[in-house]
């Protein structure tokens, strides 16, 4: 069963061995274990529903306490401190799972007659505050698009797929492989995300290199609005006008409930292989994968930790012995203390992989990487879902994860880095903590990269103290990442979380543009309010 | 001096062969000189300009008539036709050449003052009426950008280069090529099309299977708006919310003035090269080069000839006998009669173009594909930008050339085609005349192909009946493109002539919000009215 107040499945855990709390400890002192709220508790903070009565929504929707609960928030670090510490603040006053396009006009026809704000909900897996039932005295719906999951269609020839909005991503890629065909759109959140969910906070995959974001992926479908339905055809390309896809992409909500996504499939590569590589130094590695994006090779991923995150990563591998050699023959190689982590993917036809594998070797060895092989690469693969629980592991052992991600030109790439990094390392000292702070580039691209930085810090094992270091943190780094001329998100959206720093880089005129055309499919302003616009 | 009745240059002439006059005579009947105007008749036409005196644009307005006339249309059918018969119908009360924001800011200003329509002009090459004044009491400004054509930065790290927005094709190019790098933006009207043009009007040029559509090329920009400035910064990619360039790409002139663009550029490619390769059939063609598109190889072009305009381009190339052993040749080798021919351009590293190429014969080998070498493609090469010229010698020989495009999924390019072809050489039955109809497939997606058809027919020599033949065709061809389920523009955009057909693709909400937009932007609706919108 799903965790209701952490990451993922109840049944797995991804343990944090005693070499890596000895590392933890090292970098910002030993973690104290907080108590949770049990569900039980958690529960009990839910209110009355204030949903109106009405006959044309009879059977559906639920306002248990429980159901409510499992639907009021994402994964947010706020969210996470709401959950553990039983401090549920807002809650819709009931959720509706419909079947169909139908009951979802139905639920819309309910809140506009009585004013209920909305909230479409994935795979309820957001990161910045999608989903928070807003404070006040208006009734909030949450409606769960879990079961408008089918495939629709399947047109080999174009490679075109058409899903129910609310499939998740191992259900989607499933139906897929059943008939030889992949999205390839794989974000950490993969395991409980959702298609709809992608594409109105316009995420992003680990192999966009090869397969695209969800903006290149999506291309089409049906958007269920206060204002009636908006189709979107699905055409190679077109020169008329405003691209409607475009309204939808990043609009998180606010636009209507996406039902239906038709969306971009390829044939299963017939070869995938994940390859390690390590540079002396991060400069190096910087104008190393910067060539790399630049060259347009046939490449899936591009993934560069700096020295802080290799050696944090090398440190929670466990394998001690094993790390050990590679540490050592890296050693010998050139790559020491400074030393940064590339891992490469291929995938497709093996000749065409292997060829562009040859290529960007030719690219790295004379900026000193040293091509390690294959065993590190696939060890990544294998875990590159399972990460996300050792936020799980951390939060038992006392300690809060989080991130913040951005994109940039690479002129400002580096110095992104450090401004990011000497902001969150620092903002912590009025309470007397540290922060350890890594950072790696996940997406390249031939004008810039992302830059994501995770951070770890202790708990202080009450919500209003966490929540106070979270604030500050989070205050820190987004002033940081706007003076710097980044976006404020590159794949987790804006929701309430980054709607403040979302005017520097849209301006005034921009953002009442965005308004203005919300106000467009949504006059009465019911849908997710408080979200994207501040 | 640039034609003012006409394509390209008064120099430049591209004369029809008595072969290729014979071989139109035998498909559609001989065809008849028209008499055109003279510039001085259609000056004549010009009427005293209603612009009102205001202080604030004193110096900055040109109200001569060939001034006026110059700036008055582009370069669809029914605008040759109002040159070429002298019938200026309307043209703009005056025409400014801003040399700053600021002047565009203060013409800006003046037009909201005194209520006039303001249409922003670049290049002059619009084929859909981007470019008329309308009819009517208020009066017409024209804004030509000619004079905005600076290389303002090129910031060589993230490979992007912001122009002065009015700058043209051969000036853009060659401003870059000066320093190693080129945008690869080549749409046939290269020569006199700008690019802030190829934004607003979502361009395509001939190898955006290399570059890119000028959506993936254009990464933000100035837009002078009647409600202020809208700058849109350049990011990788980005997950806030609304994407601005979005709003801009395809907006028409509708929510302001583009006045500087930032787009990427690349290096120059060390080799390139254009081969062709001859097909027994329609099937086996398209087959080959869906595969193509679909099997994600490094081309730069891929451009497909149906049987007819392969017949038509060997008729119309001269060399009589070197074409007529090339087709002893191929009918040798299997295609006769139905063949078709592929332009297939590699550009890039030497070694990677070869690999790319190799693959993609491997690919069209099995389906009888029969490669000919370079020579045909480099003969398209050195007149991909001379063909425009055609129209000039067809229509001193009496014959009309238009097209049309679209782009619609695999699943329906040959049924798109075959009605799209059957609606034009239908269309002037009613008028006793036949018209030569020819197809090809220029630009090429896994999803999908753009459409492209010619149709050849004989001028009337009379403006009325040789606008209302345009008429039915046009009407004939776009009602075949919607009804099939295709864009009614993958490369020229909708001005006027296209503008009855979008609500088909857009859907009255998808209009609406258009409209809702643009109206954000620009409240009084001064700009560019009637164009985009119906």
């Amino acid at each position: 069963m799903r965790r209701w107040n952490g990451w993922g499945d109840e049944a797995v855990e991804f343990a944090l061995h005693d070499e890596a709390l000895a590392f933890l400890a090292q970098r910002i002192g030993a973690g104290t274990p907080v108590q949770d709220a049990t569900l039980e508790q958690a529960c009990a903070r839910i209110t009355p529903s204030r949903l109106p009565p009405d006959a044309s929504v009879a059977g559906l929707i639920q306002t248990e306490a429980e159901v409510r609960l499992r639907n009021a928030l994402g994964q947010s670090l706020p969210d996470w401190l709401r959950l553990r510490y039983g401090v549920i603040e807002t809650a819709p006053d009931g959720v509706a799972y419909p079947e169909s396009g139908d009951e979802v006009r139905t639920l819309l026809a309910y809140a506009q007659r009585h004013n209920v704000a909305l909230i479409p909900q994935g795979g309820g897996t957001s990161v910045v505050g999608h989903l928070t039932a807003p404070a006040g005295a208006q009734p909030v719906l949450t409606v769960n698009l879990s079961r408008l999951r089918q495939l629709h269609y399947l047109d080999t020839e174009a490679q075109l797929a058409t899903f129910g909005a609310g499939v998740l991503g191992p259900d989607l890629e499933a139906q897929l492989r059943a008939r030889g065909y992949t999205l390839g759109h794989f974000p950490q959140s993969f395991e409980y995300s959702s298609l709809g969910g992608w594409v109105v906070t316009r995420s992003s995959g680990q192999q966009s290199l090869r397969y695209g974001r969800i903006e290149q992926l999506f291309r089409g479908g049906v958007v269920e609005t206060p204002a009636g339905t908006l189709r979107v055809q699905t055409f190679p390309a077109s020169a008329a006008g405003t691209d409607l896809r475009e309204l939808v992409l990043g609009s998180e909500g606010r636009m209507g409930v996406l039902t239906e996504a038709t969306v971009r499939v390829t044939a299963l590569p017939e070869y995938e292989a994940f390859h390690a590589v390590f540079f002396p130094d991060w400069q190096a590695a910087e104008t190393a994968v910067r060539l790399l994006a630049q060259a347009g090779l046939s490449l899936s991923m591009l993934r560069l930790s700096n020295p802080l995150e290799t050696t944090t990563m090398l440190a929670l591998a466990g394998h001690q012995r094993l790390i050990g050699m590679l540490e050592s023959y890296l050693a010998l190689r050139g790559c020491k203390q400074q030393k940064c982590m590339l891992m490469l993917g291929v995938s497709g036809q093996k000749r065409t992989a292997k060829t562009a594998l040859r290529a960007a070797l030719e690219i790295t060895a004379p900026l000193g990487g040293v091509h390690v092989g294959r065993y590190m690469g696939e060890k990544w693969k294998q875990n590159r879902f399972r990460n996300v629980y050792l936020r799980n592991a951390a939060w038992q052992h006392g300690y809060a994860i989080d991130t913040v991600e951005t994109a940039v030109d690479w002129t400002r790439v580096g110095s992104m880095m450090r401004t990011v990094e000497a902001a969150a390392t620092a903002a912590l000292a009025e309470y007397g903590e540290r922060v350890h702070t890594y950072t790696h580039l996940s997406h390249l691209y031939a004008q810039g990269a992302s830059v994501y930085t995770t951070f770890v810090f202790r708990l202080a094992g009450d919500y209003e103290q966490d929540l106070a270091r979270w604030r500050t943190l989070k205050h820190a780094v987004s002033t940081a990442i706007v003076s710097q001329g980044g976006t404020i998100s590159h794949q987790h959206g804006v929701g309430t979380d980054h709607a403040p720093y979302l005017a520097a880089e849209k301006g005034e005129l921009g953002l009442s543009a965005m308004q203005a055309l919300f106000s467009h499919f949504d006059p009465q302003q019911i849908m997710n309010p408080g979200k994207l616009l501040p």
